[in-house]
Protein backbone atom coordinates (compact mmCIF):
# COMPACT_ATOMS: atom_id res chain seq x y z
CA UNK A 1 0.00 0.00 0.00
CA UNK A 2 1.50 3.22 -1.02
CA UNK A 3 0.71 6.49 0.92
CA UNK A 4 -2.35 7.63 -1.37
CA UNK A 5 -3.86 3.94 -1.14
CA UNK A 6 -3.34 4.72 2.95
CA UNK A 7 -4.89 8.21 2.54
CA UNK A 8 -7.80 7.32 0.23
CA UNK A 9 -8.36 4.06 2.82
CA UNK A 10 -9.09 6.90 5.19
CA UNK A 11 -11.57 9.13 3.56
CA UNK A 12 -14.94 8.65 4.54
CA UNK A 13 -17.40 8.52 7.68
CA UNK A 14 -16.17 7.23 10.98
CA UNK A 15 -17.46 6.24 14.92
CA UNK A 16 -14.92 6.86 16.77
CA UNK A 17 -14.34 5.42 20.28
CA UNK A 18 -11.26 7.31 22.36
CA UNK A 19 -9.49 6.09 25.51
CA UNK A 20 -7.42 8.79 27.25
CA UNK A 21 -4.66 8.08 29.72
CA UNK A 22 -3.54 11.46 31.81
CA UNK A 23 -0.05 10.17 33.32
CA UNK A 24 0.20 12.87 35.40
CA UNK A 25 -3.35 12.99 37.33
CA UNK A 26 -3.50 8.61 36.52
CA UNK A 27 -7.04 9.14 34.78
CA UNK A 28 -8.51 7.36 32.08
CA UNK A 29 -11.09 8.62 30.10
CA UNK A 30 -12.94 7.30 27.53
CA UNK A 31 -15.25 9.17 24.78
CA UNK A 32 -17.47 9.20 21.56
CA UNK A 33 -17.08 10.80 18.38
CA UNK A 34 -17.74 11.07 15.01
CA UNK A 35 -15.36 11.91 12.70
CA UNK A 36 -15.66 12.94 8.80
CA UNK A 37 -12.93 12.73 6.82
CA UNK A 38 -12.45 14.01 3.03
CA UNK A 39 -9.51 14.20 0.64
CA UNK A 40 -8.55 17.73 -0.77
CA UNK A 41 -7.06 17.62 -3.98
CA UNK A 42 -3.75 20.15 -3.91
CA UNK A 43 -5.45 22.65 -5.90
CA UNK A 44 -8.66 22.87 -3.82
CA UNK A 45 -8.67 26.06 -2.16
CA UNK A 46 -8.38 25.73 1.20
CA UNK A 47 -4.83 23.65 -0.05
CA UNK A 48 -3.95 26.42 -2.50
CA UNK A 49 -4.44 29.33 0.15
CA UNK A 50 -2.89 27.21 3.51
CA UNK A 51 0.35 26.40 1.04
CA UNK A 52 0.50 30.11 0.00
CA UNK A 53 -0.04 31.50 3.60
CA UNK A 54 3.15 29.57 4.74
CA UNK A 55 5.14 29.08 1.09
CA UNK A 56 4.27 26.33 0.28
CA UNK A 57 4.31 25.44 -3.49
CA UNK A 58 0.76 23.55 -4.10
CA UNK A 59 2.57 21.43 -6.67
CA UNK A 60 4.74 19.53 -4.25
CA UNK A 61 1.88 18.47 -2.12
CA UNK A 62 -0.23 15.20 -3.01
CA UNK A 63 -3.30 17.25 -1.38
CA UNK A 64 -4.58 17.21 2.01
CA UNK A 65 -6.84 15.43 4.53
CA UNK A 66 -9.96 17.18 5.97
CA UNK A 67 -11.14 16.00 9.19
CA UNK A 68 -14.18 16.80 10.86
CA UNK A 69 -15.24 16.02 14.38
CA UNK A 70 -18.65 15.87 16.31
CA UNK A 71 -18.85 14.31 19.82
CA UNK A 72 -22.20 15.09 20.06
CA UNK A 73 -23.40 11.51 19.97
CA UNK A 74 -21.62 11.23 23.30
CA UNK A 75 -24.05 12.14 25.61
CA UNK A 76 -23.57 13.52 28.92
CA UNK A 77 -20.52 15.31 28.04
CA UNK A 78 -19.13 18.48 26.71
CA UNK A 79 -20.13 18.85 22.71
CA UNK A 80 -16.93 19.57 21.07
CA UNK A 81 -17.11 20.19 16.68
CA UNK A 82 -14.13 20.99 14.99
CA UNK A 83 -11.81 20.56 11.76
CA UNK A 84 -8.12 20.48 11.17
CA UNK A 85 -6.66 20.04 7.68
CA UNK A 86 -3.25 18.52 7.17
CA UNK A 87 -1.37 18.76 3.85
CA UNK A 88 0.94 15.88 2.80
CA UNK A 89 4.60 16.94 1.18
CA UNK A 90 6.14 13.77 0.11
CA UNK A 91 9.92 13.71 -0.04
CA UNK A 92 11.10 13.55 -4.02
CA UNK A 93 12.81 10.67 -3.60
CA UNK A 94 10.88 8.61 -1.19
CA UNK A 95 7.19 9.16 -1.17
CA UNK A 96 6.31 6.94 1.83
CA UNK A 97 8.08 9.62 4.09
CA UNK A 98 8.09 13.45 3.87
CA UNK A 99 6.21 16.38 5.75
CA UNK A 100 3.14 17.55 7.06
CA UNK A 101 1.54 21.04 7.80
CA UNK A 102 -1.47 21.06 10.04
CA UNK A 103 -4.36 23.57 10.80
CA UNK A 104 -6.76 23.47 13.27
CA UNK A 105 -10.10 24.93 11.31
CA UNK A 106 -11.26 28.35 12.69
CA UNK A 107 -8.78 29.13 15.74
CA UNK A 108 -5.94 31.82 15.71
CA UNK A 109 -2.99 29.51 16.68
CA UNK A 110 -0.49 29.07 13.45
CA UNK A 111 -0.32 25.89 11.70
CA UNK A 112 1.96 23.24 12.78
CA UNK A 113 4.97 21.82 10.73
CA UNK A 114 5.90 17.76 10.82
CA UNK A 115 6.53 14.85 9.75
CA UNK A 116 4.68 11.26 8.10
CA UNK A 117 6.27 8.27 7.80
CA UNK A 118 4.02 5.38 5.95
CA UNK A 119 6.33 1.78 7.50
CA UNK A 120 6.28 -1.36 5.63
CA UNK A 121 3.57 -2.80 7.63
CA UNK A 122 1.19 -0.43 6.53
CA UNK A 123 0.99 2.20 9.57
CA UNK A 124 1.29 5.46 8.90
CA UNK A 125 3.20 7.94 12.08
CA UNK A 126 2.91 11.33 11.80
CA UNK A 127 4.56 13.84 14.12
CA UNK A 128 4.51 17.41 14.80
CA UNK A 129 6.51 19.42 17.33
CA UNK A 130 6.72 23.42 18.37
CA UNK A 131 8.74 24.44 21.25
CA UNK A 132 6.37 23.17 24.10
CA UNK A 133 4.87 19.75 22.56
CA UNK A 134 5.77 16.65 21.07
CA UNK A 135 2.91 14.99 19.25
CA UNK A 136 2.63 11.13 17.75
CA UNK A 137 -0.18 9.59 16.33
CA UNK A 138 -0.01 6.39 14.84
CA UNK A 139 -2.59 5.67 12.64
CA UNK A 140 -3.44 1.39 10.94
CA UNK A 141 -5.85 -0.39 9.65
CA UNK A 142 -7.35 -3.95 11.17
CA UNK A 143 -9.23 -4.03 8.14
CA UNK A 144 -10.35 -1.86 5.48
CA UNK A 145 -13.73 -1.35 7.99
CA UNK A 146 -11.47 -0.65 11.10
CA UNK A 147 -9.15 1.90 11.73
CA UNK A 148 -6.86 1.86 14.56
CA UNK A 149 -5.46 5.46 16.14
CA UNK A 150 -2.71 5.56 18.89
CA UNK A 151 -1.54 9.21 20.01
CA UNK A 152 1.39 10.27 22.54
CA UNK A 153 1.78 13.93 23.53
CA UNK A 154 4.97 14.64 25.57
CA UNK A 155 4.93 18.14 27.33
CA UNK A 156 8.70 19.87 27.93
CA UNK A 157 8.40 18.21 31.49
CA UNK A 158 7.88 14.67 30.62
CA UNK A 159 5.07 12.68 28.57
CA UNK A 160 1.34 14.28 29.19
CA UNK A 161 -1.40 11.44 27.76
CA UNK A 162 -1.78 8.93 25.40
CA UNK A 163 -5.17 8.05 23.51
CA UNK A 164 -6.20 5.08 21.40
CA UNK A 165 -9.16 5.00 19.33
CA UNK A 166 -11.16 2.74 17.44
CA UNK A 167 -12.68 3.43 14.95
CA UNK A 168 -15.29 1.76 12.24
CA UNK A 169 -16.61 3.18 9.80
CA UNK A 170 -20.15 4.17 9.32
CA UNK A 171 -21.37 2.26 5.98
CA UNK A 172 -24.33 3.43 3.77
CA UNK A 173 -27.10 0.71 4.83
CA UNK A 174 -27.06 -1.20 1.45
CA UNK A 175 -23.17 -1.68 2.40
CA UNK A 176 -23.68 -2.77 5.59
CA UNK A 177 -26.45 -5.29 4.94
CA UNK B 1 17.50 -2.43 18.42
CA UNK B 2 17.56 -6.04 17.63
CA UNK B 3 14.97 -8.72 19.13
CA UNK B 4 17.15 -9.33 22.09
CA UNK B 5 17.71 -5.83 23.07
CA UNK B 6 13.38 -5.66 22.83
CA UNK B 7 12.63 -8.38 24.97
CA UNK B 8 15.40 -7.12 27.59
CA UNK B 9 13.51 -3.93 27.62
CA UNK B 10 10.43 -5.20 28.31
CA UNK B 11 12.35 -6.91 31.48
CA UNK B 12 10.78 -5.58 35.30
CA UNK B 13 7.65 -4.36 36.76
CA UNK B 14 5.44 -1.78 35.22
CA UNK B 15 1.63 -0.11 36.44
CA UNK B 16 -0.22 -0.92 33.22
CA UNK B 17 -3.30 0.76 32.83
CA UNK B 18 -5.60 -0.81 30.39
CA UNK B 19 -8.36 0.76 27.99
CA UNK B 20 -10.62 -1.82 26.19
CA UNK B 21 -13.33 -1.28 23.98
CA UNK B 22 -16.15 -4.60 22.79
CA UNK B 23 -17.36 -3.83 19.87
CA UNK B 24 -20.62 -5.89 20.15
CA UNK B 25 -21.85 -4.35 23.34
CA UNK B 26 -19.84 -0.83 22.21
CA UNK B 27 -18.76 -0.72 25.62
CA UNK B 28 -15.46 0.58 27.11
CA UNK B 29 -13.80 0.08 29.97
CA UNK B 30 -11.18 1.09 31.96
CA UNK B 31 -8.66 -1.00 34.24
CA UNK B 32 -5.77 -0.70 36.11
CA UNK B 33 -2.33 -3.77 36.86
CA UNK B 34 0.94 -4.84 37.82
CA UNK B 35 2.82 -6.21 35.72
CA UNK B 36 6.10 -8.36 36.23
CA UNK B 37 8.33 -9.33 33.28
CA UNK B 38 10.99 -11.83 33.57
CA UNK B 39 13.28 -13.06 31.16
CA UNK B 40 14.14 -17.25 31.08
CA UNK B 41 17.15 -18.81 29.74
CA UNK B 42 16.31 -21.31 27.13
CA UNK B 43 18.05 -23.96 29.50
CA UNK B 44 15.27 -22.66 32.42
CA UNK B 45 13.11 -25.55 33.73
CA UNK B 46 9.95 -23.85 32.55
CA UNK B 47 11.46 -23.52 29.20
CA UNK B 48 12.78 -26.80 28.43
CA UNK B 49 9.76 -28.67 29.76
CA UNK B 50 7.42 -26.57 27.76
CA UNK B 51 9.60 -26.71 24.81
CA UNK B 52 9.83 -30.97 25.34
CA UNK B 53 5.59 -31.41 25.44
CA UNK B 54 4.94 -29.06 22.28
CA UNK B 55 8.31 -31.28 20.39
CA UNK B 56 10.59 -28.25 20.06
CA UNK B 57 14.22 -28.27 20.52
CA UNK B 58 14.77 -25.86 23.09
CA UNK B 59 18.48 -24.56 21.19
CA UNK B 60 16.70 -23.24 18.40
CA UNK B 61 15.04 -20.96 21.25
CA UNK B 62 16.39 -17.20 22.43
CA UNK B 63 14.89 -18.22 25.88
CA UNK B 64 11.15 -17.35 27.29
CA UNK B 65 9.39 -14.19 28.36
CA UNK B 66 7.45 -15.00 31.60
CA UNK B 67 4.73 -12.09 32.51
CA UNK B 68 2.57 -11.97 35.83
CA UNK B 69 -0.29 -9.91 36.21
CA UNK B 70 -1.82 -8.38 38.85
CA UNK B 71 -4.68 -6.48 39.11
CA UNK B 72 -5.18 -6.04 42.76
CA UNK B 73 -4.66 -2.43 43.21
CA UNK B 74 -7.42 -1.70 40.80
CA UNK B 75 -10.11 -1.18 43.71
CA UNK B 76 -13.34 -2.52 43.10
CA UNK B 77 -12.97 -4.63 40.32
CA UNK B 78 -12.63 -8.41 40.12
CA UNK B 79 -9.35 -9.65 41.27
CA UNK B 80 -7.03 -11.61 38.73
CA UNK B 81 -3.50 -12.65 39.15
CA UNK B 82 -2.05 -14.75 36.33
CA UNK B 83 0.54 -15.73 34.18
CA UNK B 84 1.91 -16.37 31.14
CA UNK B 85 5.17 -17.50 29.21
CA UNK B 86 6.13 -16.96 25.42
CA UNK B 87 8.63 -18.75 23.94
CA UNK B 88 10.66 -17.07 21.25
CA UNK B 89 12.27 -19.11 18.19
CA UNK B 90 13.70 -16.95 15.84
CA UNK B 91 13.91 -17.77 11.81
CA UNK B 92 17.88 -19.03 11.25
CA UNK B 93 18.34 -16.28 8.66
CA UNK B 94 16.39 -13.27 9.49
CA UNK B 95 16.34 -13.44 13.48
CA UNK B 96 13.79 -10.18 14.03
CA UNK B 97 10.90 -12.19 12.64
CA UNK B 98 9.81 -16.17 14.05
CA UNK B 99 7.62 -18.03 16.16
CA UNK B 100 6.24 -17.79 19.11
CA UNK B 101 4.68 -20.46 21.42
CA UNK B 102 2.34 -19.12 24.15
CA UNK B 103 1.31 -21.17 27.68
CA UNK B 104 -1.06 -19.41 29.94
CA UNK B 105 0.39 -20.54 33.46
CA UNK B 106 -2.30 -22.88 35.21
CA UNK B 107 -4.59 -23.89 32.81
CA UNK B 108 -5.32 -26.31 31.09
CA UNK B 109 -5.54 -25.11 27.50
CA UNK B 110 -2.82 -26.10 25.31
CA UNK B 111 -0.54 -23.50 24.08
CA UNK B 112 -0.82 -21.52 21.32
CA UNK B 113 1.51 -21.16 18.37
CA UNK B 114 1.95 -17.68 16.54
CA UNK B 115 4.92 -15.25 15.08
CA UNK B 116 6.49 -12.45 16.25
CA UNK B 117 7.77 -9.63 13.91
CA UNK B 118 9.91 -6.60 14.70
CA UNK B 119 9.58 -3.93 12.31
CA UNK B 120 12.01 -1.14 11.43
CA UNK B 121 10.03 1.34 13.23
CA UNK B 122 10.89 -0.61 16.51
CA UNK B 123 7.67 -2.29 17.35
CA UNK B 124 6.90 -5.69 17.69
CA UNK B 125 3.86 -7.69 16.59
CA UNK B 126 3.30 -10.62 18.07
CA UNK B 127 0.02 -12.63 16.52
CA UNK B 128 -1.27 -15.93 18.04
CA UNK B 129 -4.35 -17.91 15.73
CA UNK B 130 -6.67 -21.01 16.35
CA UNK B 131 -9.65 -22.09 14.92
CA UNK B 132 -11.67 -19.96 16.48
CA UNK B 133 -9.83 -16.87 17.70
CA UNK B 134 -6.82 -14.27 15.81
CA UNK B 135 -5.01 -12.15 18.51
CA UNK B 136 -2.53 -9.03 17.21
CA UNK B 137 -0.71 -7.18 20.04
CA UNK B 138 1.76 -4.81 18.91
CA UNK B 139 4.47 -3.31 21.20
CA UNK B 140 6.56 -0.51 21.38
CA UNK B 141 8.33 1.80 23.37
CA UNK B 142 7.72 5.35 23.94
CA UNK B 143 10.72 5.91 26.08
CA UNK B 144 12.52 3.09 27.85
CA UNK B 145 10.06 3.82 30.87
CA UNK B 146 6.87 4.25 28.87
CA UNK B 147 5.38 1.16 26.46
CA UNK B 148 2.82 1.07 24.91
CA UNK B 149 0.51 -1.77 23.76
CA UNK B 150 -2.31 -2.79 21.37
CA UNK B 151 -4.01 -5.79 21.19
CA UNK B 152 -7.09 -6.82 18.68
CA UNK B 153 -9.09 -9.89 18.83
CA UNK B 154 -10.80 -10.97 15.75
CA UNK B 155 -13.60 -13.97 16.60
CA UNK B 156 -14.97 -15.95 13.44
CA UNK B 157 -17.78 -13.64 13.12
CA UNK B 158 -15.88 -10.63 13.01
CA UNK B 159 -13.27 -8.36 15.46
CA UNK B 160 -14.72 -8.57 19.29
CA UNK B 161 -12.45 -6.23 21.25
CA UNK B 162 -9.64 -3.83 21.11
CA UNK B 163 -7.52 -2.97 23.86
CA UNK B 164 -4.73 -0.35 24.86
CA UNK B 165 -2.06 -0.08 27.25
CA UNK B 166 0.22 2.49 28.75
CA UNK B 167 2.96 0.83 30.78
CA UNK B 168 4.96 2.55 33.10
CA UNK B 169 7.98 1.14 34.66
CA UNK B 170 7.83 0.89 38.30
CA UNK B 171 11.55 2.76 39.11
CA UNK B 172 13.01 1.78 42.36
CA UNK B 173 12.97 4.68 43.99
CA UNK B 174 17.08 6.03 43.84
CA UNK B 175 16.55 5.42 39.93
CA UNK B 176 13.06 7.00 40.45
CA UNK B 177 14.70 9.93 42.38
Amino acid sequence: MDIQAFLDLCVGQWFSQRSIYYFQQEKAESHKSELIVEWLERDHTEVFSLCQQYQINSKTTIGAQKITWDTSTDWGKPKQIGSAIIIFIPDVNKPEIGRILRKVGNSNLPAKLGNYSLGEDEALTLTLEDNNNYLEERLSFASPNLRLRTSLTKARNGFSQTAFYSEIRKLPPQAAA
